[in-house]
C-alpha cells in the first residue's frame, strides 16, 4: 500500500473572509475526503484577488498531490477562479461548446435570459475533465498534470455538494492508491461526549480502521473506515468493530446506511408498513413537516400537518381542551399530550406528533425556561410524551426539537411494532 | 489615513481539518475583525503539528500585520501553539504566577485537582500582555514586536469569543488607524448576474467606500463599506452610493440594516399594521410557516398554518374545489389561488399565503416539470398569483419558494397599502 494521499482544499470567496457567511463547504469536502482515505492537513481561505489566488493555490498544488478549490466560477469579473487555477497550471481557456448549451438550456427552462457574463461561465481550462452543474449555471472542472490535481467547484453550497457526489468522488476514488471502506453508524438521542466514552477503548486502540466520531444537530455519527488492496478486505476490517458498535449502541442507532437520514428512516418504517402520518407544531412552526416531506415518496403517507402557534388554534384545529390551556399552559405534558391524540382523531393518522416548547429568546419564566420542549407521539391510539431542556438560540433550539421528534417518533414505532409481534405469538 | 490593517486567522486543530466541526470560530473572529476596520486576506487551518504550524505561522506573519490563532492552548502535549509563537516570534516560555494562581484559583472552584499538564498553560511568551480567561482554564496572550501583533486564543468557542470581547477588541481598536462603516442594502427577487450589471458602473468606480454583492438563496446582499478617521465621516461617504442603490433597485430593496432579514421585514409590515397571516403549503410542507416563526414576536400575527401535502386535505381544509383540481390539477394557478382564498376564510387572517409546485425529484411531466411552482398571496380578499420555474434539486426548489412566497405577501402588501393611501387623497 503507497503512501496516503493528501488534499488541500481552498475556499475563495470574499464572504467566508468578511464572515458573512461559515464556511459550511470546507467541513462537507474535508469529511468527505477523509472517508474517501485522503489526508487533509492544510485549508485556505482566500479572497478574489488574483495575486493572491495565484499564491494560495501555486504554494498548495506544490504541498499538496490534490487541491480542491470551492467557489469563484460564477459570472461576474469578480469570479477568476478558473483563471488562475489555468495559468497555475499552464493551461489556456476555451469556450466548452457542451457547457455554453447547458447554460443556454438553463435559462430557457426558467425563462431568463443569459447575460454576456454568464457565457464567462462555459470558458474551460484546455485538456480538463468538465463536470456538469446540475444545481446551477456554473461547471466546474479537474486539471490533471504531473500526478497534481487541480478540481474547481462552484461556491453555493448545493451546487458544491452535488457535484462532488456525482463527479468529483468517483474521480478521487479511481486515483487512490487502495480502495477506503467506511460504514456510518448513525446515533439519535445520546449527546457527543456520552457516545465517546462509550468507545474510548476503541478509539485508542485504533490503526485501520480509523475511528472518527462526528457531531450532528441531536445525533452523533461514527464513522468507521479502513483501507485496503481490495473493497472486500477493507469491508472486512471495518466489520467487527461495526459489529461491536451495535452492541453498545443498540437502538439508539437508527441506520448504518451512508444516505439514510433520520427523517427517512421514519419514512421507511412508517410506508412499510402502510401507516399514515400528520403533525401539529407549535414551537416547531412547521420545520418537523418540511423534514419528514423532504423525503421524496412520503406524499402518499403524509395526510395533514397543522401549525397550531397561538391557544385558538390549538382548540379550533386539533381540539385542545380550554381547560387545560388554562391548567397547565400551552407548553406543558398535557397540551402536547392532547394535541396529539387531537391530530389523530382530525387527520384520521395512525401516526400523530405534536410539538409545543419555548424557543425563545422572549418567553421564558423561572418556571417554564428557555429551551423547555414537550414532544408527543401517538401511534394507533397510544400517547407518549417527551420532556426536553435544549440549550442554544432560537433556530438550533427548534432544530433539536426536529430531530428529537423524529426519535420519538421511530422509538414509539419500533415499540409498538415489537409489542404486536410479541402479542402476536 | 494611513492604509488599512490586515489580519489573519490561523484556527488551529484536527477536528476542523478532518471535516468533525465545523469552522464557527473563524467566522466569528472574520467578521469582529472587518467591523472593527481591519482587512482580512487570508484564513488558514492546520492541525497540532509543530512542522506545519510554524510554516504557517511564519508565512503569516510575514504577509499580515496581525495574526489571531484559535486552539492549540491546551493542558496536552498536542497543544503547541505557543511555543511554536514563542519560537516564530524569537522569544523565551516563563512561568506567569498570576496565570498560576488563576489556574489553581478555577480547579479549586469546580471541585478539581489540576494535573501537570495543566500548570504547562500559566507558561507564557516573555513580554507579552496575558489575557485572562473567563470561560476555562488556557489563558491567551498577544506578542506584539517590529509592528506585528500575534494574538493567541483558545479553541472552544465560548472561551474564544469571551476573550475576543473582553482583551482582543480593545487592543485592536488601540492600534487602529480609522474607522470603519458599512451599510448593506438587501434585495429580493433580482438576480445576481443581473444586480451587478445594474450596479457595474459603481463597481468599478469604488476606491472608499467600497461595493460587494453577496448571493444569497433569492436574494442579493450589497454592502458598501467605507473607511474614515470618525465614524461620522466613514457613515457620511457611504450615503450617496445607498442612496443611488436605492434609486436603481426601488422597492426590491426590503431593508439596509445589517440584522434584518426577509422574513423579519415581512412580519415587520404585518405587526406594524395590525394585520394577521396563515400560511397553507404544498410543496413547501411547512418550511414558509417556519421562516415566518423563526422571527421573535410573530406569535400574534400568525394565526394558523396547514400543511395540505394530499389533494384530499386541500380539499378538506381550505375547501378546494373538487372540479378545480379535476380540471387543473393541484400544480395549477388556479389550486393556489382557491388554497389562498380558502385558507384566508377558514383561519380569518387578512394576510393569506399558498404554495404549490412539483418540488421532484419524481412527479414531473412535458407539461408541469420538476421545477414548476405557483405562490398565491390574498391580502385582506386581492388575490395575486405567480408562476415560477425554478432549478435544483428538490431542497433547493423548495427554498427558492418560500424566499418567493415572502417577496410576493411583501410586495402584495406594499401594493395594497400604497392602494389604500391612494384611495384615501
Amino acid at each position: 500500500m503507497d503512501k496516503k494521499l493528501t488534499v488541500e482544499l481552498i475556499s475563495v470567496g470574499t464572504e467566508i473572509l468578511m464572515g458573512n457567511i461559515i464556511n459550511t463547504n470546507a467541513a462537507f469536502l474535508a469529511e468527505e475526503c477523509v472517508k474517501l482515505g485522503l489526508s487533509c492537513y492544510y485549508q485556505d481561505v482566500v479572497g478574489d484577488n488574483r495575486q493572491r489566488l495565484t499564491a494560495t493555490l501555486k504554494m498548495a498544488i506544490d504541498r499538496s498531490d490534490i487541491v480542491i478549490l470551492g467557489g469563484g466560477l460564477g459570472p461576474t469579473q469578480d469570479d477568476l477562479t478558473k483563471e488562475v487555477a489555468a495559468e497555475c497550471m499552464g493551461c489556456e481557456l476555451v469556450m466548452d461548446e457542451e457547457s455554453k448549451a447547458a447554460i443556454a438550456e438553463y435559462f430557457e427552462k426558467i425563462g431568463k435570459t443569459p447575460t454576456d457574463n454568464n457565457w464567462k461561465q462555459a470558458m474551460m481550462p484546455v485538456g480538463c475533465t468538465v463536470m456538469p452543474n446540475h444545481n446551477g449555471t456554473a461547471p466546474g472542472c479537474i486539471i490533471t498534470k504531473n500526478d497534481k490535481h487541480v478540481i474547481l467547484l462552484p461556491g453555493p453550497p448545493e451546487e458544491l455538494k452535488l457535484m462532488f457526489k456525482e463527479s468529483v468522488e468517483p474521480y478521487l476514488r479511481s486515483i487512490m492508491p487502495g480502495i477506503i471502506y467506511s460504514k456510518t453508524v448513525k446515533i439519535c438521542g445520546i449527546g457527543e461526549s456520552k457516545a465517546e466514552t462509550m468507545i474510548r477503548d476503541l478509539i485508542d486502540a485504533q490503526t485501520n480502521p480509523t475511528i472518527a466520531t462526528y457531531a450532528k444537530t441531536g445525533e452523533v455519527h461514527i464513522r468507521v473506515s479502513a483501507l485496503a488492496e481490495d473493497e472486500q478486505s477493507a469491508k472486512k476490517l471495518t466489520k467487527p468493530i461495526v459489529k461491536e458498535l451495535k452492541e453498545r449502541f443498540d437502538n439508539s442507532i437508527y441506520t448504518t446506511e451512508e444516505d439514510v437520514t433520520l427523517e427517512q428512516s421514519v419514512v421507511d418504517l412508517i410506508i412499510g408498513n402502510e401507516l399514515t402520518v400528520g403533525t401539529v407544531e407549535s414551537c416547531t412552526g412547521g420545520l418537523l413537516a418540511a423534514r419528514l416531506i423532504n423525503v421524496p415518496g412520503v406524499s402518499d403517507a403524509f395526510k395533514q400537518g397543522f401549525i397550531t402557534y397561538s391557544n385558538k388554534a390549538k382548540r379550533k384545529l386539533v381540539g385542545v381542551k380550554k381547560s387545560t390551556l388554562e391548567k397547565y399552559g400551552a407548553v406543558s405534558k398535557q397540551t402536547a399530550m392532547e394535541m396529539a391524540a387531537g391530530l389523530a382523531s382530525v387527520a384520521k393518522c395512525d401516526i400523530a406528533v405534536a410539538t409545543t416548547g419555548i424557543a425563545g429568546p422572549d418567553g421564558g419564566t423561572a418556571e417554564k425556561p428557555v429551551g423547555l420542549v414537550y414532544i408527543a407521539c401517538s401511534v394507533c391510539g397510544r400517547v407518549t410524551v417527551k420532556e426536553h431542556h435544549f440549550s442554544g438560540d432560537r433556530q438550533k433550539i427548534r432544530n433539536n426539537t426536529v430531530t428529537a421528534a423524529l426519535n420519538l417518533m421511530r422509538q414509539s414505532l419500533l415499540e409498538y411494532f415489537s409489542e404486536k409481534t410479541f402479542g402476536k405469538k
